[in-house]
């Protein structure tokens, strides 16, 4: 079992030296906090997700959750770990003020979650589900529904859950069946049936709100006929005080891949009592403001999971014996010398480490992104770091959960047969990664979002702001060769961009995963330039060194994957469009 | 849980059409097998592999293996299934007529072998490692042995396992320190814990052989200092009856990742009786006519997972119902569209087939060599033969298992949110191809051996037959432009891997997973062009038009990758080796 140990050097290095986090909160007004506090979280935050919840991983795997006369129970010391997460005030650290949260920036709070999800992603995802549910109870929430649920929504007394997918609505939500009929008393009575709700109950606090999308009686067909609903687990009573159980049930637990530490749940909800959340029929566009939140943050899933995968591997690299390396004996005490040794390992391992690191990055300056977002007074800044984030979305998604995947299966590689053996730990990483692909929008869904809502029928806004990030970012860099290089990934992924945003919707579906990924690697490619380039300028050596091959690394071997992905970028799509449907297998 | 159908048009459309298998057989002297036979084989084996087989897969993985007093039970069925296996003689397909084998050409039997590892890898694993414990015997075995034990284990009646792994010595089996000491009955003692066994013991057999590696007391430090040893768990007889048990056990099952259903056993071997198998100190010799037959075999197994999974997703893309096709709606009478309208499933479909059939299309080549160089009375076709299998031996295990996992997580990804949930079976799949990367070898070291005894260290048989069975197939091609473009890429792949050739060890081994990968994208474009080409010549207008559809697919989406691995193959390896170890983090 790999020991998670937070890395909080790089993260320190990104924050202060790369980002210039001190700047950027003064920028802010929120000069409150300073180098010192982020700090302070981050390395509280690395004990907790070192010490209390990654001991919980592997053992909640084996455990997983059970149900049993309606009730949920989940793997030993879940709970336990959920009561300190929130007597510590973790659970709060973005709520609002009004409601009694914390208000941290995102930039400090990012890094922590990326811990917890490398420490056990079974145990993030509820109180990760309840974070994003805060923002659309806060955002779109009547002021009585606030006063009501969104104090012990923030400090997580209660969690919160998200009720989309039906058996037959997925990825496609206009299909969606579950009803809700207006009551006198100004609420409503929801009916129907929704899986995988993550979290759909635990034996952890006393309550559970669940945000249900569901159809009015006078909704019409399609995604506009949605409502949003803020259904509970059991009424509150006007003093605050709970009250009766609300008639909504859990229907069975999956059984999974992964993540089984996480109960995923079909909820039955039977003239269930809730309350609209938002205008009628504009449900979708609430519940989004949870989604977006929530891709991002299945992006830092994947993020946690490339993290751990990589520390793993590089221990069990450095301490495994077998074989000589082939530029000689590196261990002649021995007989054998570290597998670390090995070219191909290592390849293995700065594989992984410059996705990781690199994804990282591209988390850290989203996270800068939100705090301007939600903080600047400056209108035009915040519009446009909306506009970036909504640009980003996908690809910090996609990109950085397909990089799980990948980093996770070279850690299992790395640890030959014993990467097999679920003991070790490193399978639990790959089958806890996979989920991360499919869920919020599988990866094609962010993909055809990408290259649907955010590049061609966008009116260049968030490509724009995108680029003037990353234009920034070249700027600031003060390598002449390094500049140079990074401008010119940057100009040629802007260009391609352009002309992509005039193909056609099929050939634009035909591309969408490639360019996805084509994208990822030359921002990605950008970031380690800059990275690389500020690292030159701090005093430690580590740093300094550690970056500069990892940054070579990635431009000699993991950039030119750009190239593979853009090969077919403006071809059409008439080689999977035209095949007949027939000609897929050769069943007469 | 997919329905599993061998895939008899398009492995009829391979072994008739394009490998003309007639002519391949009368070359041989082999002319009793005509398609006729070829074709009841196959349809014999499909059914044996959807009928008997498939439908223990998915409880097998839920049931998993058990090891209770000593004695290891496999799940439900599995045990009759293979008594029927052994019973209308599948094991014996290939072993020597002189113990009762079967001897069909290789091109008849892995067909067949696709197939079972399609419907079943955990249980068909025991058989195959059977099989390939048959080789060995069979050719470094004393007349004795092979009159004691070759019939029981040719029939199935016995079963053979592979004991190679201690826990320090897996890669480098130069550490291993299993201990044989010469006993005055001509036998020998065998004492030591060997791990991963699979198979160690079943429920389905009276007896299980062992092939141990082990160590001579007068045996010297490393690979030259191995012997191999047949242990039987029950002594036989001198009348064939079976007698006293040997002092070996299961001292316990590993909790794996996948392939659950198959035990895979932590061996102790206590003073237990063995019988050498060839010279005393060659034991990695005769273990590699075991191991080189398995490399292959494992090939297979991805190939045979990638098929379920390709199937298994395609039949549900054409059910399932979400969203309307960019297209234009393609189902009117419902509310959605099978996302199989969809270009970006599609995408993911047509990988699946294009790596599916290529890799098969390989595979059936690969077979035919074996048929040669087992079968030919021409002595040079004979080492031509063996030198082809020798070079396609790495590319077939590294590359055909590690499109296994990227066409099983296809699977998962057409599948959405319900790829995650077991029942469905598409995440088994991954999880049982996992293995395959790691087993018989890890990919990386099939690369080594490829770039290592294939390429550079040998005197260029390998590399030259291996072109010139390719140079065969291009001289076949009767369009002109795929003619072209297939020798065009014969040609690159030829010239740089003659350049490949010159490089240092330190920098082969660098470019190795990337060679290995390069050659098989390459050569598989060869094999695409040249089935597409015979394909057009056939009378089944599903199979003329998929291929060439499926062909232009391959060459425009798929063969570029060859390029992003071929990018840094003539590049040295100093990025990788001269970074310190201890800029693979941050940690002082």
């Amino acid at each position: 079992m790999p020991q998670y140990q937070a890395p909080l050097t790089d993260m320190q290095f990104l924050l202060h030296d790369w980002l210039k986090l001190d700047q950027h909160y003064d920028k802010l007004g929120l000069g409150d906090f300073d180098q010192e506090l982020v700090n302070e979280i981050l390395s509280q935050g690395a004990k907790f997700a070192e010490q209390v919840i990654a001991p919980l991983n592997r053992e909640g795997d084996e455990q997983s959750c059970k149900l049993a006369n309606g009730k949920v129970t989940t793997p030993d010391g879940f709970s336990e770990a959920y009561q300190e997460y929130i007597a510590n005030g973790w659970n709060a650290m973005l709520g609002s003020a009004d409601y009694d949260g914390q208000e941290l920036p995102y930039s400090m709070a990012v890094p922590v979650h990326e811990m917890l999800n490398a420490a056990n992603i079974s145990w993030r995802l509820i109180s990760m589900l309840t974070e994003s549910a805060v923002l659309a109870v806060n955002k779109h929430g009547s002021q009585t529904l606030k006063e009501t649920y969104l104090r012990q929504l923030i400090s997580g007394e209660w969690t919160g859950t998200m009720c989309l997918t039906e058996p037959h609505a997925g990825t496609d939500l206009s299909l969606l069946s579950t009803k809700a009929e207006p009551q006198d008393d100004g609420s409503y009575a929801i009916t129907g049936s929704k899986i995988f709700i993550s979290g759909g109950d635990q034996d952890w606090t006393d309550n559970v709100l669940h945000l249900v999308l569901a159809r009015l009686p006078d909704a019409r067909p399609g995604v506009r006929g949605i409502s949003l609903f803020l259904v509970p687990k059991v009424m509150v009573n006007a003093d605050g005080s709970l009250g009766e159980t609300n008639t909504l049930s859990v229907g069975s637990l999956e059984k999974k891949m992964g993540i089984k530490a996480c109960p995923t749940c079909v909820m039955n909800f039977d003239q269930a009592k809730g309350f609209i959340v938002g205008e009628p029929h504009k449900g979708l566009a609430c519940m989004f403001t949870m989604m977006n939140d929530a891709r991002f943050q299945v992006g830092l899933q994947g993020l946690g999971i490339s993290e751990a995968a990589f520390q793993g591997a590089l221990a069990y690299a450095r301490e495994r014996l077998q074989s000589r390396a082939p530029q000689g004996v590196q261990n002649p005490d021995g007989k054998a010398d570290p597998i670390m040794a090995q070219p191909d390992v290592r390849k293995m391992l700065l594989t992984q480490k410059a996705l990781t690191e690199g994804c990282r990055a591209l988390s850290l300056l989203y996270a800068t992104q939100m705090d301007i977002e939600k903080s600047s007074d400056d209108e035009n800044a915040k519009h446009s770091a909306a506009a970036v984030l909504a640009f980003l979305t996908p690809i910090a998604k996609g990109f950085m959960t397909d990089v799980g995947l990948e980093v996770s299966n070279l850690g299992v590689q790395v640890f030959g047969g014993h990467g097999f053996i679920r003991e070790w730990g490193m399978e639990q990483l790959v089958r806890d990664s996979r989920i991360t692909m499919l869920y919020e929008g599988t990866n094609g869904i962010q993909a055809a979002d990408l290259v649907g809502r955010k590049l061609s029928r966008d009116n260049g806004d968030m490509l724009n702001a995108t680029v003037a990030v990353f234009e920034s970012l070249v700027g600031d860099i003060e390598d002449a060769t390094s500049k140079e290089q990074a401008g010119q990934i940057l100009k040629e992924w802007h260009e391609l961009s352009l002309q992509l945003k005039q193909q056609s919707s099929i050939d634009l579906a035909g591309a969408a995963y490639d360019y996805m990924h084509y994208s990822a690697y030359s921002l990605i490619g950008v970031l380690w330039l800059s990275m690389a380039d500020s690292a030159n300028r701090v005093d430690n050596e580590l740093v300094k060194a550690g970056k500069a091959s990892t940054c070579a690394f990635y431009i000699k071997r993991l950039l030119p994957r750009k190239d593979g992905f853009q090969f077919n970028l403006l071809e059409n799509a008439n080689d999977l469009v035209d095949v007949a449907d027939s000609l897929f297998d050769y069943q007469a």
